[in-house]
């Protein structure tokens, strides 16, 4: 059997940390001995947490001082930068002691700290912010969502790049699609930035993916184009109006369907169907935001999701680092 | 009783038109005698359809030989201008032959004849196109939704202006609460059209409407908010991304609630709470899409809708009409 992943695991970021975080683990250590972790915060509380859960064979704790919490400014975070476990943790990639960097905390945080701390990819611009997406078919992968406010058409040829390249390392046997995310989907269409984009992945063929076109907003779910590619302000806000519009139906369907006695004993016969569904939608499934362009993978789970929600990113660091993420990549980028 | 609002119709735009248009006014005049329509198109066809609708009292007709197509240019709909039904309803408000015009024909045209038709509201720099959108309290403004894909903050001020009023002119009971869409929500953050926008809002008092700030997409439905304003290309995605998103979860929920016999029966038992919820958020209910800024408004029906949805926004113009809607924005635009 091949050596674990090591994952370098800020253990003190995110809401309900370190609890959360050690109960993720175990709940993902059940499920499969793949990972090795390497957890960076308070080494007495950490201690008696994984001793509890037994789950001391498979990890390893490094000690730090400090932290970064949830309120502090970016600024801040760089300042006190490596003795705090998200730093530390970022650290042990660069210096090979982990393959990939795993934290709930501070967003900002994370990406200054991380450009501070490690590489860039030779031939990258700008890291992006990647995540997952429910589609009719499977999975997208959507980026930037939020790394880069102002972006070049450059830029989108790069997040191309290592979207696709994301998408071939969590689904290996699925093909690619690429699609700039516009407001129409005929060519000619948009901003100069996006038009420019367009005709380079149009022009440039690259076998390790297909170019699709142009994608609406109401189309990104439909699945014919399996990477979104837009700049960091429009992918922050689709994800994040998505996301909205996902709660305000769920709860005006739950209200809706608990009115009378009728209603809920319905919802009781129905409880398997309703169940498989909001599971399918179950934002902790999709938990795990990658930060790509740099010369380690990082990866961010959502601050106020739980145990179950951060076991899902950790199967996330596992299939990225399985997946080669960084070679395909830089495959990717060959090919530019 | 007072004059009733007339209503420049383009009767042959969209799919299923001229019947759908008819249905439509017939389906309105059932529930209001508050308007007047003047329907522009062929008479022949027109004539017959009123006639068996038995609504001749409530409309004229006016001959037009020609009409836009949905998969014409705009500049093709350009040079075709004013012989087409479009561009003779629109020069009907211009004429002042009519409140207001509505069409449910091709946008991009409907967007660039009534540029050229009409004049710009003065203090206004570029027209927008707004639109509806359910939130938990009741409903959003929402522009700019495409009608120009790169703004400047003096845009985004206009925006706020022009959304405020239609906003009050629609429900003239609500307070109307102006954000600007960000990717943050703390002051400071955001490239700087927002910026220089957010700090002009905040400066400068308008007791028509309050400036709530920044909004994040995954708040928009929130209702702490009831204006919402962006540039067109994020307006546009934002929208089509929501859309795309409802129909994605209802369709999913459709398919989870009727795989078993026992789900059907279920359906049964909720089938009045279900139609509740559906009827909430059913599209044709917002449907209508409104450009601001010049001289006289014009209404664009969704080009896919039916005689209901197109009933709808009849009555939004019948609203913005009675609201004063040009009125209550140049009231805004003097406190620039």
């Amino acid at each position: 059997m091949s050596e674990p992943v090591i994952i370098a695991v800020d253990a003190m970021g995110g809401e309900g940390s370190p609890n959360k975080v050690i109960d993720g683990i175990h709940y993902s250590i059940k499920k499969s001995k793949d990972n090795f972790f390497n957890l960076y915060g308070n080494k007495n509380i950490l201690l008696e947490l994984i001793d509890k859960k037994k789950i001391k064979k498979y990890c390893n704790i490094i000690d730090t001082t400090d932290f970064i919490s949830d309120d502090e400014s970016p600024l801040t975070a760089a300042k006190k930068g490596k003795n705090t476990s998200m730093g530390s943790a970022i650290h042990a990639v660069k210096d090979k002691k982990a393959d990939i960097i795993l934290s709930a905390g501070n967003t900002g945080a994370l990406l200054i700290l991380s450009r501070m701390i490690l590489n860039m990819l030779s031939g990258v611009e700008k890291p992006a912010l990647a995540g997952l997406w429910p589609n009719k078919k499977g999975i997208n992968v959507v980026l930037d969502l939020g790394a880069n406010i102002e972006c070049k058409y450059s830029n989108l040829i790069d997040f191309s790049n290592m979207g696709s390249a994301l998408f071939k390392s969590l689904f290996p046997d699925e093909k690619a699609f690429v699609a700039l995310l516009n407001v129409a989907s005929e060519e000619g269409k948009g901003n100069e930035n996006l038009k420019k984009a367009y005709n380079l992945l149009k022009e440039n063929f690259n076998s390790n993916y297909d170019f699709f076109g142009y994608i609406e907003g109401n189309h990104i779910m439909d699945g014919s184009a399996n990477v979104i590619v837009t700049d960091g302000f429009t992918g922050n806000v689709a994800l994040k109006t998505a996301e909205g519009t996902a709660n305000f139906i769920i709860k005006s369907l739950k209200k809706s369907l608990t009115k009378t006695f009728i209603n809920k004993l319905s919802m009781i016969l129905s409880r398997n169907s309703l169940k498989e569904f909001q599971s399918k939608l179950d934002p902790r499934k999709y938990n795990g935001a990658i930060l790509l362009g740099l010369q380690g993978p990082v990866v961010k789970s959502h601050g106020a999701t739980d145990y179950y929600g951060f076991a899902h990113s950790i199967e996330m660091c596992n299939k990225i680092i399985r997946g080669k993420l960084i070679d395909k990549i830089k495959l990717n980028l060959l090919k530019k």
